[in-house]
C-alpha cells in the first residue's frame, strides 16, 4: 500500500512548527556560545528547556504521533516515491529521542546540559575538572538513561552512535580503528624518523611564536579572504569568535560559523575558517524546496564532517592552495613570514607532531585522538571506567596512541567541548569525515583538476561540483546510499591512507 | 470579596511561560538588530512570528482567560493586598492586545514589522523613502486597526498611547507640549542671541571634525569606564553596536545595550552609554523575587525614559561630571583634546543648536523634535494625514518648532527606527521622561549632594537612591502612583523648565 498522502502533508505542516523550534534552539544556543554575560546560564538554561519542551509536545501531539505511526506501515512499499520514503525514515529517526524518551528525561538533560558548558568553560580555564565532573556524572548518566530507552542490539554505545550517524554501530567503529590505528602509528614512528622531521618541526616552531603577534584583525581579512573565494554567502552568515569554533544554521539563509585567533598562529584561524566554512557551504547548498522540512540540512555528522575535512585538508592544506595563499600570507604579515615562501608553508601548514590538544593536531595524528575518545566514550557509558578516572586514563592513552602526555586537565580531558553538551557518541563522526573526504576526494579527481583549480583559486568550481554530488540532497539519502551514489563504493580507510601517505612521503620522503 | 489565591498563583504560573516567550522575543530582536545578515530576514520574521502565535496562544487560553476575568472583577477590593491588586492590573494591561485584538492582526503585524525593519535600514542607508513608504502605510493601517480594537473614549491615538505609558491621553499629551513648546522656543531664541553662542557652537564644532579620528576602541573603552562607574553589571549584561541604540532584557541577568561610534565625535558615545545604562540599571535593580511575573521590569516608557534620561543629562552633562571625566578625556584622546578643560568640555557636551537629528539633539530643542512627532503620529492614525506627505510636512515642522530643515529624508522622517517597529505612540513618553527625570532630581537633591558625588564619580551612591525609591519597585506602581510616592507631587513641567533655565543660564548667561 502506498502512503497516504493527506496524512504525509498534514505531517509535513506539523512538522515546519517543529523545525521552527529548533532553529529557535539554535538562535539561542548560538547566542549562549557567543555572547551570553557570565550570570545568565540559569535564565538561557531556562529559556531553552522550555524550547525543548514546546519541541517535546510537538512531536508527542496524539494526531502526528499516529500519522507517523500509520505510514510507518508503509515505509519502503514499491509505490512510494523515494522523496517520501526519507522523509519517513528521517522523521522517524528524528523523532526517536522524543518518542521513546520520557520528556522530563529531555527536559532535565536540556537543563543540564546549559549549566554544564558554563561549568566546563569555568573549569577549563582554572584547569579544574574537579569542578567539572558532577556535571559530567550526571551527562553520563542521562546518556546511559537515554541510550537505555532508545534500545539497542549488542551495545548500549550503540544507541548514541545512530543519533549522530544513522547505522553506525560500536562493532563497525571498532573494524574502523582497529584498521586504522596501527596504521597511522606505524606512519608517525616513520615521519618521526625521517631526516624532515626536526627541520619541519622547527620552521613551524619558529613562525609560531609569541613574538610573532599575528593580528586578530589580520587575521579575520585573511580568514574572510578564504571564506568568499570558497563562496561562502555572507549575506546569509556571518563569522564571529567562540572558544571552541562551530557552525550554525539558526534560520533560512542564516549559517553562522565562528572562529578562534591566537597571536601566536597565523595557520589555526585559516584552517578554522575553512573547516567551518565547509560545514556552512553544505548546509547553505541544500535545495531549498526541502527549506523546513526533514529532509533539510546535511544528512549526518560524518557526512558534515567530510565536507569540512575536505575543504580544510584536500583543499586549504594542499601544496597548490598554499601557493595560491602565499602572496596574501606575505601582504597581511610582512615583517612576520615575508622571508618565507610556499615550500615553507607547506611544511607548517602540514607539520605533523605528536600534540596534545585534538583540534591542533595534524592528519596523521588526528584519528588517534578520536580513537581514544571513542574508547573512552564507550567505557563510561558501558560503565567500565570511573569518571573520576578519566584524566588518568586519557593520560595513559595518550602515551599509548599519539605518544604526548598532557601535564593539565585543560589540554586533557578538559578540552573538547562535547562532552559538557552531553554529546557522547559525536567523536567517532570526526573519523568517518576523513576517511569520507578522501573518498569523495579520489571520485572528484576523476572529474576535476582539483590542484589546478586550488592553484588558481578557483574554489567555486570545486563547490559546484560539491554542490550537484552532495548539498543539494540535504538529507535525502542515507550517508551509506550517499557514499555508495557518489563514489560508488562503500566506506573504506584505504582512500584515506593512500592519501595520507602519499601527502606525508612528499612532506618527509 | 478577596481574590481567590489558587486562581492567581494559577495564573502567575501559567505567565511564567508567557514571560518566557517575551525573553526569548527579546533574543530573537536583539540578535535582528545586532547580527542579523541581510538575507535571513524573511526567516526572523518567520520565527518571531511564531513565538508571537505561541504568546497569543498562552493570552487566549480558555481557563487563563477565565481566571483573570474572574480575579479582575475583585480587582481593587479592600480585602486585597497591595501586590495583589497590582499583578491583576498589570496581568489585564498586558493581555488588553492579546485579548482584545484578533491574533491574525497580531501575527500580521509582527510579519510586518521585520520586513519593515530591513526595508528602512536599506531606505535610510539610501535616501529612499518611496521604498519604505508602502511599509508604513501597512503599519499605520495596523496601528488604526490595533486602536480600534483596543477601544478608547476621546482620540484614536489614545488606546496607543496608554499602551505605552497606562492612562496617558491625548489631551494631556497636548497640554503638556501647549505648556513645554512656547517655553523651550523662547529659551532657544534667548540661547541663539547669547553672545556665547556662536563661541560655544564653534568650539564644539572644532573638536567634533572629520580629522580628529576618534577611533571606536578608545570610545568603547570610555563608554565602559562610566558605565563601570555607573555599577551597571557587565557579567550580567554587555555592550554592542547597533545602527539605533537600544537596551534590551534577554533574560535573567541579561540586559544588554548597544552603542554606535563616530569617528568624528568622543560625546555621542559616552551619553549613549549612559542612557541606555540608564535603562538597564532599571531593569537590574528591579527586585529578584518579581522575575518573570507581571511585576517584572520597569513600568512604563515614561519612567524608563526618565532614569536614562537623568544618568545622560542629570548627571552626564552636568558640571561636575565633566569635570570627573576630563583626565580620562585627556588620556584617551590626547593629540585631540589635550589643549581643552572642563570649560570647555561642559560647553560642548550642552551645546545648543537647532539640529536635524533628534537623538543627537540637545535637552532645549530635544522635546521640540518630540512635539512634532507627537503631532505627525496623532495626525496618521486619524487619517488627518497621508503617509506620502510626510517628508514634506516634516520639513514645514522642523522650520517652524526646531529652525532646522533637513536636505534629506535619511535626515528627515527616516531618522527615527520606531514606526519601522509599526511602533506609534512611543515617542510623547521621550518627554515624559524628561519631565519625571527632572522632578526626580529635585527630590534626589533633598537627600543627596548629586553635585559633590558626580564630581567624585561616585556614581553607586546615586544608583543606591534610585534602586531603594525606584528600581526595587519593577511594575508595582502605575507611573502616577510612582512619582507621586518618589516626589510627593504629580507630574509637571515646572522642575524640567526651572532645569533647564538655570543650566543654560549659566552657560550662555
Amino acid at each position: 500500500m502506498r502512503v497516504k498522502i493527506k496524512d504525509l502533508e498534514k505531517l509535513l505542516e506539523d512538522y515546519k512548527e517543529i523545525a521552527l523550534l529548533g532553529k529557535i534552539n539554535a538562535v539561542l544556543g548560538w547566542d549562549l556560545s557567543v555572547n551570553l554575560p557570565e550570570k545568565a546560564a540559569e535564565g538561557r538554561a531556562g529559556q531553552t528547556a522550555f524550547i525543548t519542551k514546546l519541541l517535546t509536545q510537538k512531536w508527542l501531539d496524539e494526531g502526528f504521533k499516529k500519522r507517523l505511526e500509520g505510514l510507518s506501515k508503509q515505509f519502503k512499499s514499491k509505490k512510494n516515491k523515494e522523496i517520501e520514503n526519507a522523509l519517513i525514515r528521517n522523521l522517524e529517526h528524528e523523532g526517536k529521542l522524543y518518542l521513546k524518551v520520557p520528556s522530563e528525561i529531555l527536559i532535565e538533560f536540556s537543563e543540564t546540559t546549559s549549566r554544564a558548558f558554563m561549568a566546563w568553560q569555568k573549569a577549563k580555564k582554572e584547569d579544574n575538572f574537579k569542578d567539572f565532573l558532577p556535571h559530567l556524572k550526571k551527562l553520563i548518566k542521562l546518556n546511559q538513561v537515554i541510550a537505555d530507552h532508545l534500545g539497542y542490539k549488542e551495545n548500549r554505545y550503540d544507541a548514541l552512535l545512530d543519533l549522530y550517524e544513522p547505522g553506525l554501530t560500536t562493532k563497525n567503529t571498532k573494524k574502523i580503528f582497529d584498521d586504522l590505528v596501527p596504521e597511522l602509528k606505524n606512519l608517525l614512528k616513520k615521519i618521526q624518523k625521517s631526516k624532515n622531521y626536526e627541520n619541519s618541526l622547527s620552521l613551524s616552531k619558529s613562525l609560531r611564536r609569541e613574538d610573532k603577534n599575528y593580528l586578530e584583525q589580520d587575521q579575520i581579512q585573511v580568514a574572510l579572504f578564504v571564506l568568499r573565494r570558497m563562496n561562502y554567502d555572507l549575506e546569509a552568515g556571518r563569522m564571529d569568535v567562540s572558544s571552541h569554533p562551530f557552525t550554525e544554521t539558526l534560520g533560512s539563509h542564516d549559517v553562522r560559523i565562528t572562529n578562534r585567533y591566537k597571536p601566536t598562529d597565523f595557520v589555526e584561524s585559516i584552517m578554522v575558517a575553512m573547516h567551518e566554512g565547509g560545514h556552512a557551504l553544505y548546509e547553505q547548498g541544500v535545495d531549498p524546496q526541502y527549506e523546513n522540512t526533514p529532509l533539510d540540512g546535511g544528512v549526518s555528522l560524518g557526512i558534515h564532517e567530510s565536507q569540512s575535512r575536505f575543504w580544510e585538508n584536500q583543499v586549504g592544506r594542499s601544496y597548490e592552495f598554499v601557493k595560491y595563499l602565499t602572496p596574501v600570507l606575505h601582504a597581511f604579515y610582512p615583517d612576520q613570514l615575508y622571508k618565507f615562501g610556499t615550500d615553507d608553508f607547506f611544511k607548517v601548514f602540514n607539520t605533523v607532531e605528536p600534540s596534545l590538544i585534538r583540534t591542533e593536531s595534524d592528519e596523521v595524528t588526528y584519528n588517534l585522538h578520536i580513537a581514544l575518545r571513542f574508547e573512552l566514550e564507550e567505557a563510561m557509558v558501558n560503565e567500565k571506567i570511573k569518571p573520576e578516572d578519566l584524566p588518568g586514563v586519557w593520560r595513559e592513552k595518550m602515551k599509548e596512541y599519539v605518544g604526548a602526555v598532557p601535564n593539565t586537565d585543560r589540554e586533557g580531558v578538559l578540552q573538547d567541548v562535547h562532552w559538557s553538551h552531553g554529546v557522547m557518541g559525536y567523536f567517532p563522526t570526526y573519523t568517518l569525515g576523513n576517511l569520507y573526504a578522501a573518498q569523495i576526494t579520489e571520485k572528484m579527481n576523476e572529474e576535476l583538476e582539483l590542484s589546478e583549480l586550488s592553484e588558481r583559486g578557483e574554489l567555486g568550481t570545486i563547490l559546484s561540483w560539491l554542490r550537484s554530488n552532495i548539498h543539494q540532497y540535504g538529507s535525502l539519502y542515507w550517508p551509506e546510499e550517499l557514499i555508495k551514489k557518489v563514489t560508488e563504493e562503500n566506506l573504506s580507510t584505504e582512500p584515506f591512507l593512500n592519501y595520507l601517505k602519499n601527502k606525508y612521503s612528499e612532506i618527509y620522503q
